[in-house]
This record gives C-alpha cells, sequence and structure tokens, in this order.
C-alpha cells in the first residue's frame, strides 16, 4: 500500500497515515441536522469526504465509513435560547418533527446522489440512539465528570481542562473561554459557562421529548457523535472528519467525552474542510446568505446567472484545496463548467487513443 | 370528499370508510426487514399500499403515511431458535450489524424509487425506537399482561384472552393455539406456548444489544410496530396495512400489545394484500423460492425468461386485485408488458386527442 500524508487538524501538521488495523480504516464525518434543506455550503463536506473515501479505498484499504444524520439535539446557539433545532423547525412547519426529519432526509439523500456521493456505510441518527447517549452520560456522571441539575445533565469542562487539554483541536484557551463565552439559556444552572449539555429536560411543550433517568429530554448534541463513533467504529478509531466550523465547540467536546469514557482520544487524525463563501462571508443560514441546492441545480435564485449541474458543483468545489476557504461566483462556476467539458473530453480522446484504437499514444 | 369502501379484515367485510378527524389519514403499513435483497414478493405491499396512498392523496385527504424498517428484533421463527434475523444475517457476511442494515436499506429504497413508490412521510427503523418499546413493555408489565423472566420479557396471552378476542383478527381459536404452536427456544420460559416475546436476553455473542431494566437484550418482533405507530399515529389511527401472511402473529399481537397500552384498539380498518405465489406456492426465504428484484431487473435468474422493468412489475402486480393471489409466471408477466404498452400508446393518444389538439374527441 502506497505511502499516504494527511494534514492532522490535531497536531496541526501533516503527518504520515498509519491504520490502527493494517488494511482498515473507520472514518466518522459529522453529517446533516436535517432541520432544512442542504445549501451549497453543505455540500463541501461530504464531496471532499467522498474522494478521501474513494482515494482510501483506491489505495487498497477496506473502510467502514460512518456519517451521522442529526435528527434531534442539535441546539440553536444564535438565539438567546438552547432549544431544539429540529423541534422548533417543525413547529414551524406544522409537522410532526420526524415527518420533517423524514422529507430532508430523502432531499438530503437525493442530492448526494446527484453529486455521485457514494453512500456511507452506516448512516446513523441521534434518534436511533437514545439509548447510547443516555448510557455514556450516565458514564460521564459516575467518571466525575457531568453533574445533573432540574433534569439537565452538563458536562463539567473546567474539571476536565485540570487533567485534559481542552482547547487542543480548536486552539483555545480555557481561560479565555470562561470569560468570554456567550450567555445562553441553562447558563443560570451551570457551573461554568464552558460547560456542555449533554441532555436537557424538555419543557413540557417540546414535541421530541424521551425517558431517561433525569426524566423526560432531549440529547445534547456534541454526545450523539461520541456515541455513535464509539458503537460502530470503536473507542479509537482512524479518522475523525468535517467542516472547520465543528472544530468548537463540536469535536473539542466530543473529545472530552469520548476520552473520559473510553481513557483514549477518539481519532487518531482529525480531517476538516474549510467553508464555502459568498463575498468572503461564510455560507450559512445565520448569515442569511444560502443557495439551496434544488435552487443551484435549478438556478432559481437572484444571486444565480444559471442553472449549475450538480457534476459542475462537484468539480468547483474539488478544483480547490479543501482546507482552503472557496468563494462562490457565478465566474468560478461557469470557469469550473468550461474546465469539466475540457476534462471529459480529453478523457473521451484518452480513451479512444488506447492501445488497438486508431490513434497511436506513443511519441514517436 | 367522495365516499370510499374497504375490506377490513378485522370485520371481514366490506365498509364505508369514516377517518377519525375528517380530511386526515393516518395510516400504518408494515415494512421490510432488512435483512436480506428485497424478491418479488415483497415488491407486493408497498405497491399496493402506494396506490392506497396515492388514491387518499386523489381523494382529497391529507395522509401520514407511517411504514417502518425493521432492523432488529425479527425473530427467526423457522428453527428452533428464537435469534434476532439481522444479527444472524451479520454474522454471515461478517459485517457490523447496522452495516449490513445500510446495505440493505439503500436497496431497498433503490427498488421502491424504480417501481415509482412515493417514500412514506415517516420512515421509523426499530433500532431507533428502543426507548419506546422499553416503555411500552414496562407499561404492559404493570398492568399485569407482562412478566419476566431470566431478563426477557414475554406477553401473557392467556390472561390477555380472559378478557380480550385474542384471535379475532387472524382467525385463530385460542384454545387451538394453546394446544398447537410449535416449540421455540424460549419456551421453558413461558407460562404458555402462545406467549410471545416482548424484550429476549441478549446472550454473550449476540452483536445487537441494548439496556434495559431486564438486562443487556434486544426487542421483540411485534412491539415495534405498537411503539411506532402509537408514537407517530397515535393511539388510535385509520388503517392498518401489510401483508395476509402478518396477520398471525404479527398483526393479532400488535392489536393485543396496543389495546392493553392505549385502552382502545389501535386501528379501524385492517387493509392486507395477498401474496405471491410461484407454482401455488407462496414466495418466500423459507421456501427457498424468491426472485429478487435485482433479478427480476436483470433477468439474470433460471427461471426467468427475459429481465423485465420495474413499471412491467408494477402493471402485472396491479393487474390483480390486492386480495387475491398472485401467481409468478413469465407468461403473465409478458402479457402485463404488452398490456402495460397498449396503456401506454392509448394515454398517448388520448393526450394528442385533448381539446385544441389536432384530432378531435366529439363524436360529431
Amino acid at each position: 500500500m502506497s505511502k499516504l500524508k494527511v494534514y492532522n487538524s490535531f497536531i496541526r501538521d501533516k503527518e504520515e497515515f498509519v491504520p490502527l488495523v493494517a488494511g482498515h480504516v473507520g472514518m466518522y464525518v459529522c453529517g446533516p441536522t436535517v432541520s432544512g434543506e442542504s445549501h451549497l455550503g453543505h455540500a463541501r463536506p461530504y464531496i471532499t469526504f467522498d474522494v478521501i473515501y474513494r482515494y482510501l479505498m483506491h489505495l487498497g484499504y477496506k473502510v467502514r465509513y460512518v456519517r451521522n444524520i442529526t435528527d434531534a439535539g442539535h441546539f440553536e446557539e444564535e438565539g438567546r435560547e438552547a432549544v431544539d433545532k429540529i423541534s422548533t423547525k417543525a413547529q414551524i412547519e406544522k409537522m410532526e418533527p420526524m415527518e420533517m426529519v423524514q422529507k430532508y432526509t430523502n432531499l438530503f439523500h437525493w442530492a448526494m446522489d446527484k453529486f455521485n456521493n457514494l453512500p456511507p456505510s452506516i448512516e446513523p441518527t441521534a434518534t436511533g440512539h437514545i439509548v447510547e447517549q443516555i448510557t455514556m452520560t450516565e458514564e460521564l456522571i459516575r467518571a466525575g465528570y457531568a453533574y445533573q441539575v432540574n433534569g439537565s445533565v452538563y458536562f463539567d469542562v473546567k474539571k476536565y481542562a485540570e487533567k485534559h487539554d481542552y482547547g487542543k483541536l480548536s486552539g483555545r484557551v480555557i481561560e479565555d473561554l470562561l470569560e468570554t463565552t456567550r450567555e445562553l439559556e441553562g447558563q443560570e444552572e451551570k457551573k461554568n459557562r464552558t460547560d456542555f449539555a449533554l441532555w436537557k429536560a424538555a419543557p413540557p411543550e417540546h414535541i421530541m421529548r424521551w425517558k431517561s433517568p433525569w426524566g423526560e429530554g432531549f440529547p445534547g448534541w456534541h454526545i450523539e457523535c461520541s456515541a455513535m463513533s464509539t458503537k460502530y467504529l470503536g473507542k479509537q478509531f482512524d479518522i475523525h472528519g468535517g467542516g472547520m466550523d465543528l472544530l468548537f465547540p463540536h469535536h473539542e467536546s466530543e473529545i472530552a467525552q469520548s476520552t473520559i469514557c473510553n481513557h483514549v482520544p477518539p481519532a487518531r487524525y482529525w480531517i476538516h474542510n474549510n467553508m464555502i463563501t459568498i463575498n468572503g462571508k461564510k455560507m450559512g443560514k445565520s448569515y442569511n446568505n444560502v443557495i439551496r441546492l434544488t435552487e443551484m441545480f435549478s438556478g432559481d435564485h437572484p444571486m444565480l446567472e444559471k442553472a449549475y449541474s450538480p457534476m459542475t458543483i462537484r468539480f468547483f468545489i474539488l478544483q480547490t484545496h479543501y482546507r482552503s476557504t472557496l468563494d462562490f461566483s457565478n465566474e468560478a462556476l461557469q470557469g469550473a463548467e468550461r474546465g469539466m467539458k475540457r476534462l471529459m473530453e480529453a478523457y473521451e480522446w484518452l480513451k479512444q487513443a488506447e492501445p488497438g484504437n486508431q490513434i497511436s499514444t506513443t511519441k514517436d
């Protein structure tokens, strides 16, 4: 097997990739929160990790690629209240939350197919792993790194940071975090403002709720990935991937949770793709500058000069190194369209030029 | 809204369809066990209920169509041991069970798309509802209709039958059942041979296992549908569908479970499709006479004279009333192929003949 070097966000450097078990790779990538339609920004991680997945298999590795669906527990951190994104959106759309989850999961799968992304080996859902998330939360309480208040459970970041390097992955400094983290709902319950929820007590009007040792509630966002990666890839696995926007607090918190429960850091190589920007600003719902994938494919959006095919978008995304930002523009997309056309023409030409065909490829 | 009559298996007669809430229909249909590739026999219920779903919407109803994925807990009842189908098959295929579940779920979705079946509103999984199944089992124990033995929990059918008509749906007589039900593993734990498992203690080698109040184990097959239909459609809903082979013990057991927990029978109308047969024998894995859908589409099977398109198969299935058996034969499929061609030609002709087009449809 030829040698592979990867940039590991954890050490901020390139290093040789050596899997834990020769010939096998376990890879976990954070998947979508299915509370809305995927936009162009969402296309980047899944196309990036599709290429990484294909390349690892091309090198001869047997890869177990796990990519989750977040269908519960992703808190809105922009507003003042920590509420469940799925539940909130479902109230807006006047649907049973799982009906909305199904709609957007189907749309997500449809778009992934259009991009010619291979499906992951396992696509676990947060709601499908409530038992595992509760078990892990119980373990964290038992280990002394989590505490219960009013039916909610929080991870004690300050205590964790006493013996562990919280912030190493994302480059945050715990002392700064203790000072500057924004005030959010539930803060009065927390020992410190950096602490994050493992389980939230559900207010009476909250639709999505499950029984737990702490009463009815719903899981925190970070715990699902720790629970599911441990279940399907083991206490330690090779690659953890996702967008750079997940470095903090999501991946940092995953490391803390998994390290306490499994006594070993979860992943050996952390790979992060950079963001898609519009006029230099990250594309994201909170910035109100998103172009949905259905709009990209149809051209039906004021910022679009024309429709762009899924393969043009794939080519556009892969033209730039995954660790660099990629700025959206009609010009760049049309450049990608032309570039892909040239590439496909060259590929056709090379096929015709194969030995045995009319055109010779030898130099004489 | 025009009147609709349906044959209700529960009363063995046709009756007028009146939904619980005017204008709305809740419909639950038993979905596939994803321990293997779907075969022709599996196509029938999903095509049948797709037409029923479309017809209800055509009549103006807002329909919530729930169809589950059984990815745990479906016991092999053919052999002597009650084991989990998914876990057993995963050991044969040397995969993590959920990796196999993902593979066959993806293949199932692919085939449903080929058949032009609309996706259901919600497609819940058994593993995604462990908490709900445990809660329902606890309720059944509390109500006195279930008992725990060695970490497994069984439903007490004899006790239920004292005050309820167990066997009404499937036409079984409880006294006969108490005498004739086959001996299966776990019988020595049961009070009576008719009792069925709500939760099974997992032996050490069992891969799929969850924590429960009775130790680590996995849910029984019947409880998942009671838990999921209650969660997404309420204590009582309009239509419950599935193949006639599910009448007993599956649907009969669902009625018993739900009636105790919810104090009302789960569904008002029970609709069952009949089986696809080969030489008069039900097509099924246990009869070793299945033709998989991929084989139907490719023609690559000794019993097939040619490949049949998904639309030909859809037409073949819909040519026969869903309550009649449908015998597989190349002749019948080729007849369906010709019939569909004629239908499509007539449709094209009618489109051309629309007012404003060249050909007149008036009789003068």
